[in-house]
Formats: structure tokens, sequence, C-alpha cells
């Protein structure tokens, strides 16, 4: 079986998406048609350049005044952790193994935010916002929240993709905004959702493997954990949540340290010795296709406010044949793929259930059949 | 392996293609956006009413008078076999062992070639055609024959399927005709193009599979034979190649005789005891989209002269994550799959590279390759 499954890496570069660590460049938005043929039935991403630039978000939310005037009436979420490292695999404090953690989650004024945010190198000073230093900020709810807590911004960026909505029959499901710093890593993970990404203001650093290549993020079950602020010690403490709950996750840190690196190649040889992720960089008024079930590593470099800007949409995906050979895929044991198979992430489907609503979606067959179901309504 | 091959097969029609063995049925030819998205993509099978009924054929083929007038001075390319059965398997006369059988092909004036097709059962009388009793006649010559030996008919059918162009983004790669009685079958088979099927006169009967049933076929390697005519005996004989060449054939015969059901249920458990093909009649007017890659076996009923015309259309696929997912489908091993493996498809492939050129591109990875830069060639 590890025979096969190195041909199928090998073959689906080969065949459609190429074998250099290059994403498809576009030099303006494609046809409909183009999209959906090239692109979105053969789930492949692609960056279009000079799609944005005419937004006015583009101009005005490298303003600072602009955005704190915008929302000045605002509170909103924030996520906050130690390092800038959310819905990621991080050691307990108490065994040092590893969990899935979750940050803090708390409103705020906008204002109050953007400082967290912007200043030296994301650690908040504890304005008056009763948090201590060593905490990392990022607005990243992702319940579409560009419509709901920022719906004041709403003019300065297209409401949809207009090409992609033309393409997939349906308007977005959610359209996300993210406000980060350097800081703030988003794991491997794939979401099951076609998803259409723009980056305002600083640069995003996006890691993509397709979905053939699941055997390669060594996806395990890891105990369930979240950030809770102590008012007495004015710091961010990590609990694993009781009754436990166990959250299938990627184990592979693409960047691991110095230090850990070679320990690291040991335990995941199939990602840090198969072939090398798709790279790439997104500038503001580029839009990247990062197709459904594609795994994906986000990192980020502020523009010279110290913040990174970019906006999601997420649209509906199409639970075809494609996706029943993702599922039967990883249904396949690997030899060298530990001792936690794939296969039990549909063994114990409640341990799933209970997750945030991205988590569920992307994990569950249940969720698969939800969304369909709602597409077909939609239709 | 066989629960999660037998997972895949439910989970594609629970998804995507519906778990009834009808095939979704369209009243009217679908913008190409839909067509392209709600189809091809999803690699699934439609039927559409009411496509074809403007077209001159649908009245002027019914008469056999406009036909031989128009083809009065054209000769054309018959495929006689003594049963029907061509690019099928057969038992050999002289041990009886299963080989795969390409007809005795010979170019006869079109006039002759219908009387022998469409005289009672479609028996040839020996009219004039130094042909024996005992012959079935197929004009089914699978190399764009509808643009050149057929020629002089162009302006009866569309050149190409107009939604179906767009959405493809090329034009058809070749353009077949097929006229037939009710004694020619086409067996179990792929083929590596996206087909547009119109039946002009007559009916024609599919059932289909989709590629994820791999297994569920039986590919195996068979001896390839071929009819040759014997002016001596007036027979057809069949004679294996020499040097010996192997064909990987679908082993499944879905209509087994009253004698043999039992013996072919007991060697081909996945293929009658799994979910049942999809089934539909095509009638004149009406366009079937016979996704790539899919498994089809055609029969067909005649019309009032006694023969069934069709038209398809064969449109270049892509060889996308689909494909490379299909092929590491296909190397996996089922325990109920017999002696010969369909792994061993690629492991000999001077074998298969020599077959015809349909067979050569349904079955080796470098006929996809070709078939591929050949597209991006095109665009």
């Amino acid at each position: 079986m590890e025979q096969q499954l190195e041909t199928l890496w090998k073959e689906v570069r080969e065949l459609s998406l190429g074998t250099s660590v290059e994403v498809e460049r576009l030099n303006s938005p494609p046809s409909s048609l183009r999209f959906l043929r090239d692109f979105v039935s053969a789930n492949k991403p692609c960056i279009i350049s000079d799609a944005t630039l005419h937004w006015p978000a583009i101009s005005l939310w490298s303003d600072d005044k602009y955005l704190r005037g915008a929302l000045s009436g605002s509170s909103v979420s924030v996520h906050l952790t130690p390092d800038g490292r959310a819905d990621a695999l991080v050691p307990h404090p108490e065994d040092s193994s590893l969990c899935f953690a979750s940050a803090h989650v708390c409103r705020m004024p906008f204002s109050e935010a953007l400082d967290l945010i912007s200043s030296d190198k994301g650690k908040g000073k504890g304005k008056g916002n009763g948090k201590g230093n060593g905490v990392v900020a990022y607005c990243q709810e992702q319940n579409d929240c560009f419509r709901n807590e920022y719906s004041v911004l709403a003019g300065d960026c297209e409401a949809h993709i207009p090409w992609a909505t033309e393409a997939l029959g349906c308007l977005p499901e959610a359209v996300n905004l993210w406000i980060g710093n350097s800081l703030s890593h988003t794991s491997f993970h794939k979401d099951h959702y076609e998803n259409l990404y723009v980056v305002v203001s600083g640069l995003k650093h996006f890691l993509l493997l397709p979905p053939t290549d699941v055997h390669r993020l060594y996806i395990h079950h890891y105990p369930a954990a979240s950030y809770s602020y102590s008012p007495d010690t004015q710091e961010l403490i990590l609990e694993l949540e009781k009754p436990p709950r166990y959250v299938p996750w990627c184990s592979v840190d693409p960047y691991p340290s110095p230090d850990s690196v070679h320990h690291e190649i040991s335990k995941f040889p199939l990602y840090f010795n198969g072939p090398k992720p798709f790279e790439c960089t997104l500038r503001p008024g580029e839009i990247l296709y990062l197709p459904s079930m594609w795994f994906h590593h986000v990192s980020q470099s502020p523009d010279g406010r110290g913040r990174t800007i970019a906006v999601n949409y997420w649209y509906d995906m199409q639970f075809d044949i494609k996706y029943a050979y993702f599922k039967f895929l990883q249904s396949i044991h690997h030899p060298l793929y530990g001792p936690t198979l794939s296969q039990s992430e549909d063994k114990d489907p409640l341990s799933v259930l209970s997750c945030s609503e991205r988590t569920d979606r992307s994990n569950t067959a249940s969720g698969a059949y939800e969304a369909k179901e709602k597409d077909s309504k939609e239709a």
C-alpha cells in the first residue's frame, strides 16, 4: 500500500497540479466557465493577480484612523493565545503531551483589539483591557463575521466574488475577516468549503497539500483544551475539557524549531520526505482559490502598521465523487501512519460532533450530508 | 479492504449519484455552467430530453431511401461477427477459454451494409456481398467516422453539442455513427472521453457503473483474437493473434444465459451482489451524458426498419484529481477479485500499447498523458 499511495501523490502532480511548488497564476479574473472547469472541477488551486485592487478596502484599510472611526461603536470577537497558536497542537503544561488548544475568545472594542494586534510583536501591553503581557490577539472569528461584526465595512469589499459565484452557482455561505500579526499561525487543516481568499494589507503565506496527501499529515485524535484568562495572574491558562473530547487534527508542524527538526522528521517521514507542499505568498489585490478539502497552513507578515488583514469567502462545496474518493482514501491504513488510524475518525462520530462548527463540518460525514442537504434546498 | 470498497460504492451513490437505478433526467438542455458544475465536475450522468428533436436526422434517417440515396457513392466500414459480440469476451473454439474477440472489419457499399443490418434478425443473406449466413453486421467504426465516411450526412446533425462544447472548452475529438440491430451488444468497458450520446432511430439500452465500482467488473487480461472471413466456408473464423497480445477487459456479462446464471453469480459476486447498475433507455431526440471513465454496457432495440441509429460525440476529458484517484483505486487488490489483479494492467504496458487506439487510450497511463498533452496544445 505504501507504493500505491506514493504513486498517487506523484501522479496527481504529474497529471494535473504540476511538479513544482508553485501555484498557477492568472493575470486577471478567469471566466466563470474556465474557473469551474480548470480549477474547481479539477480541485486545483490558483492565484489571480490584479483581482481586487479596485476595492475601496485596499486603500482605506491601510489607514488605522479609518478603521477605528468606522468601527468606533463596535465590539468585536478576539482570539487570545499566549503564542499565536489557536486551533493548534500545543504541549499541555502538566504533562507536555499534545492537546488541541482553542483560543480564549472575548469581545472588546475594536480599537482595543487593534492596539493589541498592532503593538510591538503583537504583545498586549495591558492598555486598560484587563489583559496582561504575553497575549497574542487575532481577530479571526470564522462565523461569517465580516457580514456581522464588521458589517459597517461591507461597502469596502465586494459582497461576493462574481465569477466564483457564477461558477459555483451560489452566494458565499460565510465571509470572514482576519486581522492578525506575525505571531499568529494557522496549523495544517482542511475545510469543507470552496475558499476564495483575499489579502487586503500585509502578506499571507500558504503551504498547500492536496487531499490525496491526507496520510502525509498524520491526522490523529488529540484531547481538546482551551485557554481561559485568569484575572489573578493576568495570564492565559490552558485547561483540558471535561468531560474529555477528542479532535482529529493534523500532527505535522511544517516549521519545526532547529532543535526538534530531526525528531519531527523521524516522526513524520511521509510529510518531510515526500513531495514538497505547494507554497505561495498572497499580496494585496490578489485572490487565492483554495480548493475544498486541501490542507493548508497559513502564516503572515504584517504591513507597516503591524497587522495583516484578509477577507475570505467560503462557498458550499459539492459532495461528489471526489469527496467519496477522499473518504475512501482516508479509510486506508498506511504502515508508517502511526498507532492512531485515520479510520478512527469515523468510528467515534460523537467525539467529533461536539467540536466547533468548522471542525464539525470538516470532519464528519453527517456534516457533509447536512451541508449537501442545504445545497440542494438552496439550488 | 472489502469493507472500505463497499463503503465507497455506497457513499458515492448516497452523496451524489442517487440510490435508485435511474439516471437523472433534464427536460431541456442545461446551461453550460450547470452542465459543467452538476454533471461533468461531479462525474455524474444525465439524460436530456427534447435535445435533438429539431435535427433534420430525426425525420430524414427514418427513411432508408434518403440514406441509400445520400450514401449511394460511399463505401463504409462494417464490423462483422457471428453473433453481434465484437470487442467482447467469447470462448475460443479450440479450447473454450475466453479471449477478447475483435470483429472482422471490411468495407462495402453503404446499401449492402444496410441490407445486412436490416435483414431479418440481422442475419446476412449473402446478397451478392460475398458473406454467408450467420453474420451480424454493425457499422460502428469509432474513428470519427461520422465526419469522414459519413460526411455527406453532416448537415443532418449538429456538428457539436453547443452547451457541452462551451462547458468542456473544446470541440469534439471524434464524432461516430452507429448503425446496428438487436443482435449487436457492446460489452462493459470504459472510455477516456466525455461522451454525449444521441439516438436518432430505435432505442439504446445502457447499463452504467461509476469508476468507483471498478473492482466489480473484474478486469482481467485476455488473449486478443480476431475474426477473419473464410471465402471457402463463407464463415467467420476466430483466430488468436500471433504473437500473443493480452487485453485488459471487464469479465462480467450482465445478462448471463439462464443455464449459466448461477455460475456467473458465483464467479462475479461483487457485481451481482452489489448495488445494481444505473439503467436507462435512450430514445430519439434524447442525449445521454456518459461521463468519462464510467463503465457502460450497451444493447439496442431496432426501429420499424430493423436498425438502430445513433451518433456520439467524444470530447477530451481532463486528467485531473479524479483520474489520479481512479488509478489509485484500481491499483488496490480486493480479496474477491480473483487471480489476475487489476494492478497488472500497469505492469506490462507494452501488452496494451499495441491495442486499437480506443483500447490504448482507455487503458494506459501513456494514453492519458498523450491526450493531456493534446488538450493543453489545443487550449
